[in-house]
């Protein structure tokens, strides 16, 4: 569909189940961010993983118990049709490219928004450095690393990454450019060697699609917001709701100059 | 010697001949900058030369023709008795080691002050990021590759880069913080493999030392301020004034948050 640029027109068309799909080209120049929303008696862990993980958890913002609503991200948004697609975890089982999951809240819930990888991408784009998975068609490779994150309570586990090659003068620029984004994940972990980082085959990754590589491209490895889905899964909460990836919550927060930190209750 | 932390202090003390050595280590904090003395039918096109490559050529300065004064770098400074040691290259011959130039001085003398890598060094030194060379008591390896730079008159040629190795975690900080060091050579040019670049022997550095590396490291190659040396030795002046390596001109200029941009005429 056509794009539309200011999100907050862009939450009331997936609000009013008229934007059904993923939100990437949407509302540039805005962060968008992960959802997860889990029970109450686990939030606190979840919230003290992302404070000790903040590359692949970059903490945007975290809802009171029981509501919808974090007014920093955006005064109209409301958590529980605002996302695009949802998948629900729980007793019930599990359901996938829900569009609404009102029916499913609860006021033991609270609901985490983190930082995903597209302000940085659209930062790279902007500066004319290539990303051959796009370019392609195809999803950002992602892997399972060997770098553990720190945990706590039920929440750790390792670190997923996801894999960008670069010529190396792009590398150097994606490098620079990527650290000026904290809330999108900033500065790769890692760059060259895969098995560095327990990768044995760039060519089979774990989430997404086979890598795009050219000769002579260095393979650039930033942290991923699928680390906290999986740390997510692996506490196995009586419920949980997250986005359907790529179908992301659009917030009011600038890509530009949004800093680290707990950005509302 | 015991360091000196104020830079005019240590002017002082060169230009009364207390002070001969390597500057490194001393006035950390200040920009420190290599010296380019020419005859001003080619300060044109030397000026011109530094503006299209500044990486390898950050222009910290320029003084008017005669003059041994830039106010902007020190009120105080001197550019004929403030360097501890220089090289001269005059109809009469070469000399080196020399103190001080104000008997080679001429009134169609013009001198530039370019920055130079100490600073970014000494930022990735204050970030725990270990600098092999320094830890081995060795000048850093220096290589003439093939990326050319922009010409300008009789100034010219392939860039000379200075190579540094970094475990992959610290070559993507250090790319990070010599960003942040514009006047001091900024990003790198190139990471990764050395034949990229021109350099067939990475044991064997055109100018310095052997490298040091250890397993796993990654080469990270910044533009390096002998490029406008070799520039100005090929375009044969009739004279020619430069300091000593590793003995450079102290400044008045924070190492931190001085821009890009001609500081004095």
């Amino acid at each position: 569909m056509k794009s539309v640029s200011d999100p907050a027109v862009l939450r009331r068309e997936i609000r009013a189940g008229r934007f059904t799909g993923p939100t990437t080209g949407h509302a540039g120049g805005y962060l968008q961010g992960n959802l997860a929303v889990l029970p109450a008696a686990l939030a606190g862990d979840f919230l003290a993983y992302c404070t000790r993980n903040p590359k692949p958890c970059p903490l945007l913002g975290v809802a009171e118990p029981g509501s919808g609503a974090i007014p920093a991200l955006g005064a109209d948004l409301d958590l529980r049709t605002d996302v695009p697609l949802y998948r629900v975890f729980s007793p019930a089982g599990r359901r996938e490219r829900v569009a609404d999951v009102r029916g499913d809240w609860r006021d033991d819930l609270v609901a985490f928004v983190l930082g995903c990888s597209f302000s940085f991408e659209e930062s790279l784009q902007r500066a004319g450095i290539p990303l051959r998975h796009l370019a392609a068609g195809r999803n950002v490779p992602m892997y399972i690393s060997d770098i553990a994150t720190r945990a706590a309570g039920p929440f750790g586990g390792p670190m997923v990454v996801s894999m960008r090659g670069f010529s190396p003068a792009d590398a150097i620029r994606a490098i620079v450019l990527s650290e000026r984004h904290p809330l999108a994940h900033g500065a790769p972990v890692h760059i060259g060697d895969p098995a560095r980082i327990g990768i044995t085959d760039l060519a089979a990754p774990d989430f997404g699609d086979p890598p795009v590589l050219e000769p002579g491209d260095i393979p650039v490895f930033w942290a991923c917001g699928v680390t906290p889905q999986v740390a997510l899964r692996a506490a196995e909460p009586e419920i949980a709701i997250t986005h359907e990836p790529g179908c992301m919550l659009v917030t009011d927060l600038p890509a530009e100059g949004a800093s680290i930190g707990l950005n509302a209750a």
